[in-house]
């Protein structure tokens, strides 16, 4: 696996368990030995883990648990830090994510995320027809 | 000047360049030799460094330039790469924003800006009273 497919991968994991209610897998995502922080649409930012990951138990148990998508993710890295932009969607409302996250061996776990209202979720590209050679 | 001061005057050179309507400063502010990204409050993400360039222009050239000012930075570092996170204030309204930067020698230039909704100012931290010894 590539370290952007890797990073990608980092990504996706984080939707997946936020989507499942998985606390202990979004506890897994989430880095343990560095500063980490994290600004839900429209809150003040958090800089204290156990605040981050008692906020995502609190909107997954809350009244609105997020039906939440991931679209369009785009990675890139800057040495030890990788970064990806994204849109969620929840329902109908449309939000764009910047998550950061740094190398650890050959994972990446999430050190920051930041989700706020986008305007329209951008368009999937659309698949290439395969040539046909006869 | 330690790296962490280092990052907080790029920051700061970020918001003085905006608020001072200096395209140029802007430009100096952000990395040429990687990809950027920008996400405006309520916009998609720009990932072109002239779309990003021409939306500060628009930005600063429209009806209401932004009297912006930054608040409480708080700045963590990450190897080669370094976060920012901070509040925006634009008149009444309170952002917040994640602004990410890589080292480049003793600077740090910026690689990708998001600002979106926040609740509150945090209150400034107060100016500790200098102990007297008599």
């Amino acid at each position: 696996m590539s370290e952007v497919d890797a990073l990608i991968f980092a990504n996706e994991a984080f939707y997946r368990t936020f989507a499942g209610g998985d606390i202990q897998g979004l506890n897994d995502v989430w880095a343990k030995d560095t500063p980490v922080s994290c600004i839900h649409p429209g809150w003040n930012a958090l800089d204290d883990r156990d605040d981050i990951m008692e906020s995502f138990a609190q909107i997954i148990d809350g009244p609105a648990p997020p039906q939440i998508e991931c679209h369009a993710p785009q990675a890139m890295i800057f040495g030890d830090a990788g970064i990806v932009i994204c849109y969620e969607s929840i329902g109908e409302e449309v939000l764009v994510a910047t998550n950061l996250f740094v190398r650890s061996g050959s994972k990446w776990l999430m050190v920051h995320h930041h989700a706020g209202p986008a305007q329209t979720l951008p368009q999937e590209p659309e698949e290439t027809e395969p040539v046909s050679i006869n």
